[in-house]
């Protein structure tokens, strides 16, 4: 958190533009403007920091937090303060300024899973990390405020809420019935019908989604881990993703979206317990979660926790399994 | 929840303009476009549903829920489902199209709140409800996606989960200190300097904002109920509701914005435990939390339930409290 010193009124606005086309530092050309980069795909066998690379991944210029940790927590009167630590990466997706990510394809898709396995692959090397995020804003309602496509990484010495939450109900589960949460609920969504379904992913619309349109797409097979992904898997993976983003371009109009993976933090199993914790390795189940942003969050779910979803999952599903995908 | 039967594909986009001016059904004259009003007040003693109200309350024509509750409770696989049941209310805050609620002056506010207290005793007689929020959105960014200004009331049978949180984390105050938690926490915040101050209540910048400029204004005097707050009170907080919205709008230069109301549900104390419970009454505190959107929620947000706020508290409140309000 900066504390906004030096900064103008005018600076706390709403930005209503992403950021002008001219002079991207995501383009191929400028890789100086960038930090050093921490990962690339150059299938060319192009030197590092240079054009000729699919995928590159650097850190954030302005990172949301600092790699030194500085002081302790410490307390301020009845509350707590400790300093913002973690990493905060950006994976630049396409070295096209303008390509749109639903025309990526599987081989696009599949190089960008390949960037951030490598990088969860790393990040777990600091065991300060309790947990790893990747993320992508689509679209500047949905936060994106650079055009050139990117997904962003943040690793944080903390477990998330939501996080937290979910591990518990897939433990829970697990204890009770000794089998996956997500393996009953993909078998249960599996008899419906999912928007497209491939050997080894499920596209489908969750019971109960917070979000008019919002989707899944999870592994049949049972896997905690999306770092343990495999090149073929990668692909598959694109495909379904391609398939399901170039559905939603066309019937919601290129909406804005968010794009998430959920995966089991890095301790999970914790390191050095294999035998203890193997069973644990079941009890959760990794999953990307793509949510347009088709309405505002407003005052109802702000002073609720609840979330108000005007289209039914069954029709979100529908509607895009009806409609005629790319070629 | 609407399942979306007989919708169009485009009718699933984001919305990214506020309904058009014309023939808007909260201007006076229109009165027989709502459905009968619940409470109104008119100053020149007109009849209902006809023009001549200062502020008009009337069930929304197109409720999240409704108030029959239908089938019960029922399992679907492994899932959950229940029939949303609730009020859902507007409140018509000005007979004026186009005024902008930081132009209501104190007088303005107060009748709105006179408004929400009314309907408040008036849902809480129905012991289904749980709970009843209060909130505005403002502006299309927050929300509102019609542009005379209005706030909206829902009850609800259900907790909703930040209310849960915020009055277990009241109560275990209390119960180890004996004192109220947003007691001890305003006079923490009173230290430093609030934004605007009156004798009764106070609008500061809370310690850890999730959002930049996020406010609340609170009474300096202990009460757990808006409902009970005297018509006094009303223009005091009116005052200081006007004050600060005032200052956002120069500042943000007319930012959209979330204004809530957080206070104790229907059931505390519970009716008819008065004696046991009379202590309780001690442990939560109400206030007003406005909420200015300057920027989106994105990936991250989502993903972890953290929240990134780049202005700190102090400097939001510095910069409001240094500009000059209207006169």
């Amino acid at each position: 958190m900066t504390d906004g010193e030096g900064r103008r009124p005018g600076d706390f606005q709403l930005q209503r533009e992403e950021k002008p086309l001219t002079a991207c530092p995501f383009c191929p050309g400028e890789e100086r403007r960038t930090p050093p980069e921490l990962f690339a795909l150059r299938p060319d066998g192009s030197r590092p920091n240079t054009p000729g690379w699919q995928v590159r991944v650097t850190p954030n210029k302005l990172p949301t937090f600092g790699l030194e940790s500085g002081e302790e927590q410490r307390a301020e009167g009845l509350y707590d303060v400790r300093h913002g630590v973690g990493a905060h990466e950006v994976v630049i997706e396409s070295p096209s300024h303008n390509l749109h990510p639903a025309a990526f394809g599987s081989s696009g898709w599949s190089a960008i899973f390949q960037a951030w396995r490598a990088r969860l692959l790393d990040l777990r090397r600091d065991f300060r990390f309790r947990s790893i995020m990747v993320f992508k804003n689509h679209g500047l309602e949905a936060g994106a405020l650079i055009q050139h496509s990117h997904s962003q990484i943040m690793a944080v010495p903390v477990m998330p809420p939501r996080l937290a939450i979910e591990l518990a109900a897939s433990r829970e589960h697990f204890l009770r019935k000794e089998r996956c949460l997500h393996c009953d609920l993909l078998a249960q969504e599996r008899k419906g019908e999912g928007v497209v379904s491939s050997a080894a992913f499920l596209c489908y619309a969750p019971f109960a989604a917070r979000h008019p349109f919002e989707m899944r797409i999870a592994p049949l097979r049972h896997g905690h881990d999306f770092a343990a992904i495999s090149d073929p898997e990668c692909r598959q993976l694109g495909t379904a993703l391609s398939d399901l983003l170039q559905r939603m371009r066309r019937v919601l109009r290129d909406p804005p979206f968010n794009l998430l993976l959920v995966t089991a933090p890095p301790s999970h199993p914790p390191p050095g317990k294999p035998d203890q914790w193997a069973s644990l390795s079941h009890d959760f189940h990794w999953y990307l979660e793509i949510v347009p942003r088709l309405q505002r969050q407003a005052g109802f779910d702000q002073a609720t926790g609840f979330f108000l979803n005007p289209v039914a999952p069954a029709t979100a599903a529908r509607t895009l399994r009806e409609c005629q995908a790319d070629a």
